[in-house]
């Protein structure tokens, strides 16, 4: 399995390629997690607009260059709101990623809304190790949005899903794994505070998004993200607790440089 | 009355109990606090869901550790889905904290919903001084979310309320008065700039319910609770502006140590 | 024209009055904003409500000092919601700010709500220059949120805008143009990373509201709003990256002192 990390040339690649682009990137995601995101995409260059204001889901998701679902946007918008984004976005040829947050918590109606987004065919699923075994009908443990589950051991069942469902799929823990079922890289660095920051996991999935606009290479492009964000994440180390450790993350990745020098 | 401090070891044991217990602990709020009242539960160790996406508010009031009701979480719920996470944790003997934010202000409709929260018997009940006179039945004067009473004005209003509904009542000011009735415990210190950040009284209000999951004593948590944020608060007191504040806050949360020799 | 910034007398005068006050400023808006739009309401010393909890839009839009109506909160909020807040500060002489986020991008149900809400007569407007030439019925090119024209290919149109609605347009950009169409003023300074926090346009709508609150000059309060905005941002523009300068800003603007001694 290969390593994939800041130095590696096609990182830094697919960041200046964001960075030329400025992707308008639009999401549908929960109000817990939605101002991270957006500063996120902001922090690389992207151009984000969240939510669902009367037609903006049927408007923007094909006009964007890249769409995000984050499933727990359930808690402000109705199944057919999200349903419109996903359909518009696969329409329009706009790649677009599904974070199912929570699934496989316990809430049933919410389960089988997020499992019908599957239909629409998203270019890319993130999410924890408890969410990725869950959606592929295992026991996946998730309390609440939290995974009880290591993602290694959600490995095997993401490569057989992303084959499936002929997507990428990436799991988040302290080691990345990001797949499409033929070939699998991994991510390793970060920061274990991190998931000490609300959104930070569902802000993945929206810069996710911003590198698959206008990609060659899903699956490297769905790693790239992976791996700036734990570079940002590696580089906001020193900070002292959680409240800077987030603020000292967005600083890092608005100053990621890609033309800087290789470690 | 006995003024309880973070140097007061049972203060030092619910934290060290609840970082123990990492409680899975599941609100409903509004969309202004629920980011800083995810990253407060975070800082110490909690895991936080916030949100009634489709069936959450069924299936996790009942499987958290506890559960917390901020009443403008009515801005993005009906009161069909608040009262059920209510009754879905009272149903399952769930501790849940009621923050009725703004309760008094002026909106009938408002109001009338949340006194309809006070059947599903809530574990504790916190808000400012005007809060907590108007849901009595007073004359709170509040204007919006912010109390025009100082806490002592309601100190002898939530004793008397305390034993009506047997709950645990805190009023948070300048010195925080925490009652069951028949025993009241004050908390000072913290630093006036926490009413410069929005949503800081409910995150309390979500902190509070943290300390309930598993509590022996529900007195006794609150004030735990409410010490455990002064202390905080007070140690983010060098900071410059109230951006830096917010920030130092959280970040003291999260160094917060109960096995750190007393002062 | 005029050029107005924090060393004029009137800017001082404006937000010595503001503090003052204290005004209790009543928002609806999206959910993406609404933290930063109630801290930076905070940090002057206005007390900020947001938000429609059952009938909160009838009770507090009318007892506010001031109102603001983001239209983006349609992602929360029915167009009757809004209008109702809308109706209620108009029938009670209540000022209030429209920030027509995002129109003319594409969303033409969206569009057409916001243009409603015109017949309410908002005692100032603010926004980006896409979105007033969209909202005079040019062709404003939208992206999302995001502007593709500059501040001054917009400042005819406000110009005959603001006549014909008898009210105060101010347009964002490098410079911001504040005009009522008889005057026209001028802001210079702020920082370009303020476009990369999510919400800090919003935001500046909120503030606006907060120095319309009991104004004798809505130009000149709008101007000033925008004057003591540029001025934090300037101060904060020794920020490393995007994450410390929206902390920085904050603090600056929670610092700005009315009787500091001019430059």
């Amino acid at each position: 399995m290969k390593t994939l990390s800041w130095n590696d040339p096609i990182v830094r690649d697919e960041l200046r390629r964001l960075k030329r682009l400025k992707p308008f990137c639009y999401g549908l995601t929960n109000y817990i997690a939605a101002n991270l995101s957006a500063n996120v995409l902001l922090a690389v260059g992207a151009g984000p607009a969240i939510g669902a204001a009367l037609d903006w889901q049927r408007a923007f998701s094909s006009h964007a260059h890249a769409v995000w679902i984050n499933a727990a946007c359930l808690m402000s918008n109705s199944p057919a709101e999200v349903a419109e984004a996903a359909i518009g976005a696969r329409g329009a040829g706009v790649p677009w990623v599904l974070d199912p947050v929570a699934v496989g918590a316990g809430a049933v109606e919410y389960d089988t809304a997020i499992r019908h987004l599957l239909d629409h065919k998203p270019t890319a699923i993130r999410g924890n190790a408890s969410e990725l075994v869950a959606l592929a009908g295992g026991e996946g443990g998730a309390q609440g949005v939290e995974t009880t589950l290591g993602a290694e051991q959600a490995l095997p069942v993401i490569q057989q899903e992303a084959l499936k469902y002929q997507t990428v799929i990436a799991v988040s823990g302290p080691i990345d794994y990001i797949t499409d079922g033929h070939n699998t890289l991994s991510v390793e660095g970060g920061d274990a505070r991190l998931t000490q920051v609300t959104g930070a996991g569902c802000s993945l999935g929206a810069l996710s998004a911003a590198f698959l606009a206008g990609s060659a290479n899903p699956l490297y492009s769905v790693a790239a993200a992976h791996a700036v964000y734990a570079e940002a994440a590696q580089r906001a180390g020193g900070a002292k607790g959680t409240g800077s450790f987030a603020v000292q993350f967005l600083d890092q990745l608005s100053l990621l440089d890609p033309d800087e020098p290789s470690a």
